[in-house]
């Protein structure tokens, strides 16, 4: 079975694209129709730009079973060349979070996912033993509220460093199969250029360069690992970039444009 | 309308209890009957000596959508004089934190919730702003992960304290609304003590007393809030007291032995 890694790779390399779209339909942004029409609509238009598509559950969750029903369907629908990753934030003790696992990648099918470090190696190790899948560790988020906790100097082992260097550094050890990777906000390049020399090889999931205003040109500097390749996720910027009924092709354009200024700024 | 701390109070002093069970159905754990089957003769034969349930959401997203529908109807099943608490522990950024607070509250109908506090205050506050409900931050977990970051030394405002300690000195300035508790492992019985000397009054929901092996006496010692209040939350050891058809009384007879060993050491 092609792995996670080789799948990215793969359709990065196909469609010339370091783009992830963020498929979190929001009843409220979207044009007047289904969510799974709404979802199936974007994906019609847009598998030939993207390297991923990324399905935020909480979008779905707040719908309830039909959402979740949405989400199933949602996810069958993407061409299986292309990756899907699960973006959920989870982290739960030992025996609970092999149930998430189970949920995320054996219930839903995602071949990536998002995981919270708050609770440790037990609570994200059920993940990494999917090998096939990929997990990307939350280390410095996009919002506001990352300075909460995330840049608090910590002190270990004679060392200083931001908690979210910490989380990097474990993520890193941690990281034996090759299938671990970091989420790194797209808003805060100076910590994104930390990170990249602390840990050169690591897989970076950037979100925050759309409608959260991220500073492109430094995302791409920093994000880009070994093999210059880093997921850029696009959530509202792209699904609503009209509301009307031509939201497909404005939303395909809006993705075009995305891939192109990164593809020119990666050179 | 009766708010979540309100609700727990009169469940816990017309049923004289602080155990809250678990509801985490594990096929594998299981005596053969359906999940919902499990849950509703659990629920029967102890809804007069618990004051809460907590369902973890993963053990029903582990089984789809038929895991949720479960989930919605064990919700239903549940006396409404007994607060449900959704254990999710979610955090994500700002907008789509409050798609899931929508979805625990409103679409589940949960009474209260756990939060991971990784990703700061815009990340819960969509949560504490539902006030009639309550918050559970995550702040030191039962788990043995919760050494690798919850405990480090970390400084800020000239002062040099755990992770965890943190967290509770942001979720008592966060508790304006008097909704925000903490969630503290009952397997850390010094940190319980250490939470109790900074937060007097919050109130701590405390797992990891049953399968996980905390220390009871301390954890009811350290745990208790100012009003002698706390919650003491049990899954396996209540859950799974039979394999066979009677685990529905035998489920009973633990979670009576708890809560009389609770009121013992409350004294």
């Amino acid at each position: 079975m092609v792995n996670f890694t080789q799948k990215l790779k793969g359709a990065s390399e196909a469609n010339q694209s370091l783009v992830s779209i963020g498929l979190d339909p929001d009843p409220e942004l979207m044009p007047r129709v289904g969510i799974l029409e709404f979802n199936r609509a974007i994906i019609d238009a847009t598998s030939d730009v993207v390297c991923a598509y990324k399905l935020n559950l909480a979008f779905y969750e707040a719908l309830g079973l039909e959402g979740l029903r949405a989400l199933e369907k949602t996810v069958e629908h993407i061409p299986g060349a292309i990756p899907v990753i699960g973006d959920a934030k989870l982290g739960d003790v030992g025996n609970t979070a092999r149930m998430y696992a189970k949920a995320i990648f054996e219930t839903f099918g995602f071949d990536a996912t998002t995981v919270n470090p708050y609770l440790g190696y037990d609570s994200i190790e059920p993940f990494i033993e999917y090998q096939d899948r990929g997990v990307f560790i939350l280390c410095r988020t996009s919002n506001p509220g990352a300075l909460d906790f995330q840049s608090l100097a910590c002190s270990t082992g004679g060392e200083t460093l931001p908690l979210f260097e910490l989380v990097a550094l474990k993520a890193k050890k941690w990281n034996r199969g090759g299938n671990v990777g970091l989420v790194m906000g797209g808003t805060y390049p100076r910590e994104l250029k930390r990170i990249r020399e602390l840990c050169p090889g690591v897989l970076l999931l950037i979100p925050g360069i759309g409608a959260q205003r991220g500073d492109l040109a430094n995302a791409v500097r920093w994000g880009l690992d070994a093999e210059r390749k880093a997921i850029f996720s696009s959530s509202r910027q792209i699904l609503y970039a009209s509301k009307q009924m031509d939201f497909a092709s404005a939303s395909r354009s809006a993705a075009e444009r995305l891939r192109s200024e990164i593809n020119r700024l990666k050179g």
